[in-house]
């Protein structure tokens, strides 16, 4: 075979940049990925989730579901993680997400894959960078749309421009996205249940607290508290198949700014939610996350805690047997929810949008703030009203 | 939808105090756990588990199983970790465990549920504690039992009373629980099997020595040894679902005598049964803990090694193919068992109740004392004095 | 029963020693694995493994395999592990590997179990130890075999013998090793695929590279770094089984020269590889390994970043449709390859046999030198000249 020795090359995977992002350009992400019960394994192992219908076959079955479906976050997570590659190798910073809604469920053996649409961009006036918006969908390999979600991040320019004049606004195009996902958008993975099958329920789950039992304005205080090492943050993103080096590359970190790898947000989320687990035990799956941001780095070596703010209670179209609590899960880092200032003196009144800037989620231990919809049976007797 | 305003309200979950246990009490635990393959993989991983019987399906069917079955001790640690939130959660101290017993295989897919029977209380004389006993049982979904067992625990007392005078007793109601399972309430759970493949069976373990060849008084130096980490002994724990605090909350701990995260007592026991695979080679699983504690506590860092004493030797009724032995398994902590003083020089006259103040294992580096009862197989020629 | 106090003895498990070992005779390892899709996802969780044939059940089933195979590797270090007890537990160093030969996919359910035969000894001259020279083959429950390789380590005396005089060669019997697997012994494992489904792969890889487009002489950068953790190597190594002590033993390894545990060179390749999946991206699997060995030791807080030169491109008999790359995967630690001196200036000749002994490989950051075939599909264009 004739050697090609004139092609010898140095080949690189830089990422792409900000110039690289064309406004309603598809990119499909590489590496498609069966899920199996290893991966429900490793979940529960990596982050203490509970939740009883990612951990009992014979009650998820009781729900109409066909098995014990994936976590909902594990599915966010893996989605989330096919996206790094292109959209946010880059990256100076993940500023946020909205919209994301969990379409349908993910069991064992399914694979997803997943695409995004770059729905927005906006250069910084600085010259060095831009904003790129995405919306990201997740497909089983029976072609169902899975997960849906929009995020923004901060990406380097390859070439650096010059400064915008003051008031320029380049060629902006930022997305209009909804405050939260309402409640006629969220898709319902279980089928209407008897009310018999409630109390074997409550008994699995060992709490009787109902959706009709929580109100604006509570605050849970969730009990426990999970130090996380480099070994578990890093177990759990590589089961995503994230890439953020950012997360693994610990002799390239200590030239950073932050000195340190940066724990991935998504195991935040994961071990927050876990934790949220006592006095939210009846928790029946996530059906959207309205917005959330990583207001601090969590670094190895933190304790990380939770308390959980009741935003809204809504009741569902066409379901007298379940409705949906939208909830502020904050997470802590190094301070038990109890010590948290003005956790014991909730406000009389609940608020009508989420109080993002209130003094709870300003205190310095706060390194999440996630407003989520999760779904919750309801007590009977109140199915009356429904 | 109209806002409860009215009743926003910190939700807490403090557990359960001495005061709120009543004998005879029936508690039926939270969440019930589908084990599956991906446990059993993350159970070899922690753990380095390699007996045969868990390792390989062709040679679990050969023993007439229906498949591999699950590692009696992930059995264990996951049944465990369900009673912990009602039993344990505001313990003192584990102050040990009795009566246990293995009933029946578990299956990659079963589900476990757990509940508990109070069969003890006893108020301690400060006023401040008291000691509750539990028996509890593990079913599968199939309502077959698989493990019970007793344990006892000191919890606290919401509200402390009046230390009572020296001589009273209280109301006490303290169980009579076995010196150990006997013969006749082991389960077995292969179908004996005929005499060839016994050799296909030395084969894969590697060794031919069977329950003839062992003897009371003899000593089994297991050669391994594994260090700890956090990461790996909460990756354990929150596998089996386990909440205890003390194994978790780093930062908490800090604040506590002993400074640091606590080892779960199961995983030291999983990873010593594991490093006890080197000398007891054909042990074909567990069926029964007779007695066992934790001597000292194990943290990370802390290096385990494992030496095992032959406490006695049983026939079991009715099997010519299969017997029992009752050992002792001493977990130590940086001291290789090869330097053990005394541990060359067993006693002449072996033991006819388990020695548990023998110098061996008062030996400071012991941190795990477990007599428990194993089967294994027996060599044909001697059957016929079966 | 009575009792065989006579008996009692204290029972070790030493290994084997250099005067153990026969020429041509055959070792049963002990303990077969069955392997499973809990397996597979901790080797992801472990190792951040990307490629799609091992992520993907639809895809590895477009490549006409009946499933989603296991990992090459994984199934390499399994085989490996079970070798452990029975020749290397106590080895003085593993000198190298050669022949290594994949030969059919192991799915999972499937059992591997394991043997070696003793291809040579070579005493060594200082009368302490000599080298052993083995293959091992790995087959599964049906008997096929799936892999086969050559290594050879260099195992301690029990009895020292006093030194031999210079120039006596002893009793020497060293088995002539091939430089590499040629391309008629490379096992193809997926069937001949129409050429549409190629696009279809190229999209879930995320690469349009494929056989074509590398030529001997290439370099290619991976950009992505693993820092290796205590927790990681060793729950990797547990989960192959591998019971070597120099790998979990941080008390014991705190006495040796090392002073540390030593990351097993089985994980270091396996991280290695998933980092060079960035660049490699069509890599269908491994055929063979030609050579490799761990030029310095990898220790837990150690940065792992890999770089691949390209040594040769074969096309395969029969096959218009994939091709043979065969590579030479660098292993370096706390060194991104971008900061290699020479890397950017390959040589113009490409090398007619692995350049053993270039700068690059000597660099004393480089810990893993690997070279190893891989498979990779071909571009239809080209296949005129097949």
């Amino acid at each position: 075979m004739p050697r090609k020795t004139s092609t010898a090359r140095l080949v690189e995977s830089p990422g792409r940049f900000f110039e690289d992002f064309r406004l309603d350009e598809v990119i499909r992400h590489a590496t498609p990925r069966t899920l199996t019960e290893g991966d429900a394994s490793l979940y529960t192992a990596l982050t203490g989730s509970r939740h009883a219908q990612w951990s009992s076959q014979p009650l998820a079955r009781a729900l109409g579901l066909r098995a014990r479906p994936l976590h909902d976050l594990l599915v966010f997570n893996t989605a989330f993680g096919k996206t790094v590659p292109d959209i946010s190798l880059n990256a100076v910073a993940n500023l946020g997400y909205a919209e994301v809604r969990f379409l349908a469920p993910v069991y064992p053996g399914d694979t997803l894959r997943c695409e995004s649409v770059v729905i927005g961009l906006r250069p910084n006036s600085n010259g060095r960078s831009g904003v790129v918006y995405v919306r990201s969908t997740a497909y089983r390999d029976d072609d169902a749309a899975v997960l849906s979600w929009v995020r923004w991040v901060m990406v380097h320019r390859r070439q650096p421009q010059a400064p915008m004049a003051p008031g320029a606004s380049g060629s902006e195009h930022v997305p209009r996205l909804a405050s939260h996902v309402p409640v006629d958008r969220l898709a319902l993975h279980d089928a209407p249940r008897p009310g018999a099958a409630l109390d074997d329920w409550c008994e699995a789950t060992g709490s009787q607290a109902l959706w009709d039992d929580y109100a604006p304005g509570d605050r849970i205080l969730h009990p426990g508290g999970i130090t996380v090492e480099e070994a578990d943050h890093m177990t759990a993103t590589r089961l995503y198949q994230n890439t953020a080096r950012v997360h693994f590359d610990g002799h390239g970190m200590a030239g950073s700014p932050l000195g340190r790898r940066l724990v991935y947000g998504g195991h935040v989320i994961s071990v927050c939610h876990a934790l949220s687990y006592d006095g939210l035990e009846n928790v029946r799956g996530l059906a959207a996350i309205n917005a959330g941001s990583h207001v601090a780095p969590t670094l190895a070596g933190d304790t990380l805690y939770a308390v959980t703010e009741v935003l809204d209670r809504w009741k569902l179209p066409g379901r007298a047997d379940m409705g949906a609590l939208r909830l502020r899960l904050l997470g802590l880092k190094n301070l038990h929810p109890a010590h948290l200032p003005g956790l014991r003196e909730p406000s009389a009144e609940p608020p009508s949008e989420p109080p993002l800037e209130t003094p709870l989620a300003q205190h310095p231990a706060v390194v999440l703030d996630l407003d989520y919809t999760a779904l919750m049976p309801r007590r009977p007797g109140t199915r009356a009203d429904a």
